[in-house]
């Protein structure tokens, strides 16, 4: 059996919200390349498994109280009659970007042609990945990932690091009360390793894994990162659309079950602090550190929101024409 | 308030299917159109009410006995302590199309640029559409409206219509069990007028309406208008990959209370035999006739079915080439 790894997707929420020519591109790129690759396994007529990094944002963070399963769901439902019929679903979809609801749209894609072709499908559900290194990549320095630190790609933990390395203040949106889920980039090569090692059996309905190891809250993770680092902490008016704060509790067995040992932070953020963010801080632009992508024109246009941005942004920009300070 | 009435998408179940081209075209196609309107009436900044055509399809046709609703499902989830959570949720979608699969994709498409950006939008899970005219197009024969009676395009009773009138016999695949839900044209024009008198309120979720007025067997139909005309009824292998029977209860109130009076088969059909499916009936070119679009490669290689097709089409290419007997 072959099998076909698929991240060609534009992956960025706040790319996917600046405005309708990335709403577009997100759109067209990613449901495009899905079917794509899935028409092409029909047609191929080989038995292909297909691994496809999916997002815990599928599932929204509004869960009242429940404990989000991978993937699928058992429900009740009342008929009207005095009866009840259960059902197991697709948990229901409730993204929170363009970038999201593709992914919600891919797996009605894996569901259908599942149901129709009978093609093995892993979709992993993947939390917030935070590092750079795996061990194949510390091996030399000329293999070493890319960093995203921006407002666009740079994902919140990695954001922080690299902010408290340049010594820009932590950027937390509204509160800080967002939880999210964590996967360091080594469990998420395993996690990869391990969906391929453990195929869906022909004719099984699409795997769903959730790929995360620990949740946080956003502000939880700036004060823990200035503790070690002295980093000050900047509340900022929250450029997304999103509750203030949630709670999110994630059933992650499957992975555990077959094998991943978490990399946590506890263990592991002094490490990239040093070893990454602190080492390349003299390639920081500090003009590209803050988000610049709104959800909607309101927040777009909010005055006063715009004048806390916009002082912090002065800074940058006028460290930015001195570099060499950093 | 200004109204975009959304009816871009490739709307042909079978042509989805013939092959990879199909799919691409259809998911390409569709989605991008859906995204396209949405992005704009977002960047217009106006309070525009996108309309939106979709189908009873979404739902799936094994509703376990339940009466499908209106878009929205109460469900009850165990939380696994003891308690249980009440939620609404968009109906589970079970498309047996890449067309269908793509209508499902539309409905996240609208619940995500609603709860996002607060857009005021209706959508019209339809039925099989059948008939030809509305009272406004019976004003002249040159406003005829199209019809189409081809294995790719045209809807089962539009085509069994047709064969009758051109003694063709009544294609019914597999038992003819399968239960599908009917409106007729006028109907659907109707129903679109007050879909864009009763806009949702500013703020309210994504409207959904049951566009369909009655349901039947295909098998049923068949005999009906078998009896009405004196065709032959030819039971064929399915080219799609669907339940050999279904029930099929649907909610329809939200249309019949604002207003609609249905056409019914039993008022229209006679009409529509005798006005256009014989008026017409030298128009026919019987090589379009039957479906020639396969769900699977295996239905499509299934050497068995292939012969019962052939033969009829063998004769209808015959009869093809004297079109002038009929």
């Amino acid at each position: 059996m072959d099998v076909v790894i698929h991240f060609a997707e534009q992956r960025a929420a706040p790319y996917s919200m600046k405005g309708s020519k990335g709403k577009r591109y997100t759109v067209d790129n990613n449901l495009n390349v899905t079917n794509n690759v899935l028409s092409a396994i029909v047609e191929s007529g080989l038995d292909i498994h297909l691994v496809h990094l999916g997002s815990m944002g599928v599932y929204g963070y509004g869960t009242a109280g429940m404990k989000i399963p991978e993937g699928y769901l058992h429900i009740k439902i009342p008929n009207g009659e005095g009866l009840t019929i259960d059902q197991e679903i697709l948990y229901p979809a409730n993204p929170g970007s363009i970038y999201h609801m593709t992914k919600t749209q891919d797996a009605l894609m894996f569901a259908f042609y599942n149901k129709n072709d009978g093609i093995r499908i892993t979709d992993l559900h993947q939390g917030v990945v935070w590092g750079t290194n795996t061990p194949e990549t510390l091996l030399d320095d000329r293999l070493i990932n890319r960093f995203d630190y921006d407002g666009d790609y740079g994902t919140v933990l990695n954001r922080f690091l690299m902010q408290a390395a340049v010594q820009h203040p932590l950027t937390v949106h509204g509160t800080g009360g967002q939880t999210r889920a964590f996967i360091h980039i080594s469990d998420t090569v395993k996690c990869i390793e391990i969906a391929i090692e453990n195929a869906p059996k022909k004719g099984e309905k699409v795997k769903i894994f959730n790929q995360m190891t620990e949740t946080h809250r956003v502000r939880d993770l700036a004060q823990l990162i200035s503790s070690m680092t002295g980093a000050e902490i900047a509340f900022l008016p929250n450029p997304r659309q999103e509750d203030d704060e949630n709670e999110l509790h994630v059933e992650n067995k499957c992975f555990l079950e077959l094998g991943l040992e978490p990399t946590t932070l506890k263990d592991g953020l002094m490490l990239e602090i040093h070893d990454i963010a602190e080492k390349y801080s003299s390639r920081c632009d500090r003009s590209k550190i803050l988000c610049k992508s709104y959800w909607t024109e309101s927040k777009k246009n909010d005055n006063e929101s715009n004048k806390l941005w916009a002082d912090l942004n002065h800074l940058d920009n006028q460290d930015s024409n001195h570099a060499d300070k950093y």
